[in-house]
């Protein structure tokens, strides 16, 4: 797997009364990652993420993270299964690990509604990056 | 104009760094208000909303809005154009105003991607609330 | 456990263009539910919650959530460990399960920034409802 | 006044169930350039827009902004009055104009949380760019 990043500036209305960057709007920079991730790997065609279904998610708060630094995403892992793949995350703001997250996706048939099998052509995109 | 307001619980995502509710947050907030307005002038039918595009918004913020206490957000005036509707609407939150609004909404033919006069039975709802 | 629900009412800008509910919004709600949960626990002292801090989120998104109908979001579980406690969660439209999540808390010395065990009180307070 | 201008990249969840970037995550998108151009004024130190206090914006929406292409935000007007400073905003979509907005900022003494006139060295900032 090739090394994918993206980095994201904390907006301040993504902050909260405690004074950090609060946990919905981390959910909301995963779902930012992932896209651009899953387009990166469909020679950037915006409306390719669809095929894919969020089936779930999960994120640890490992450290606050703040206002007025940016916030390095890294995808750590792309793991392949037959119609699903997992995407592991880890946020950094100034080399300090902040939050770690997997996200479980589905590649669908969107016609049929259902999920197909990952195929060859995007398996191997995906190894390579 | 009959009476129409909707009480809003502020969420603690919606506040920001500063203490208060984010701006962002209540421009949000006249959405759900102006959506609710406009579904029961339609009887409540979710998608009658879609009929009408906005064309602009204008928000004051008259004093900070907090967490913790209900906001009850009123329609204080509904002034119809040819096609235009402008709904006025003001926060409260215990008895004290802290937003006052202007939303400025255009009826649109959605086949023909045009604006139309708004009909008469939609006016006389407006009129009579 | 005693029963505890929150009763939402989906938001159009909670939408995507996929015509669903995003998934970042359905992240935002389980803070609204968790937060008036604990705020339950603490006799609706709005500051309660901070003594709580978030440690993990996991969220499995079963069906999709549309705009239009209430949701309905219920405590399924309240699972207590030393400092910790897993809130498990489940939201409802129209009966039907459209999301199942589980959110990690770790109480929080506040002015120590430290894990402190849940007080007997609070255990209590927790197995009741 | 120089030009300044922030790029941003719609993200999928600022999108609503009719195809286009939701009206509230524009707004939002008015914080995120009204600050950036604040901090440019005062040595890009984050802490410093606070010192300024949003009394009202009006945003008319042009033309629908859409996912999948780059928005940039240029700042096309800085008015100063006493203690007040109006920044003009507008949205570009490859090279379309989609949204025009102004923000009225009042520049406040945090301390005694009053307005206070804008110092001169701030008037000769902004004037420059």
């Amino acid at each position: 797997m090739k090394e994918f990043s993206v980095t994201l500036a904390p907006r301040f209305y993504e902050t909260d009364a405690l004074g950090h960057i609060n946990n919905a709007s981390i959910a909301a920079w995963f779902e930012v990652v992932r896209i651009r991730y899953l387009e990166s790997l469909m020679d950037a065609d915006p409306g390719a993420a669809r095929d894919w279904m969020l089936a779930s998610i999960q994120i640890d708060f490992v450290a606050e993270t703040f206002y007025g630094k940016d916030v390095v995403a890294k995808i750590t892992g792309a793991e392949v299964g037959n119609s699903s793949l997992n995407i592991l995350c880890e946020l950094y703001q100034e080399d300090r690990l902040t939050v770690r997250g997997k996200s479980v996706l589905v590649y669908m048939d969107t016609a049929a509604k259902s999920s197909v099998r990952i195929p060859d052509s995007l398996r191997e995109m995906i190894a390579s990056g």
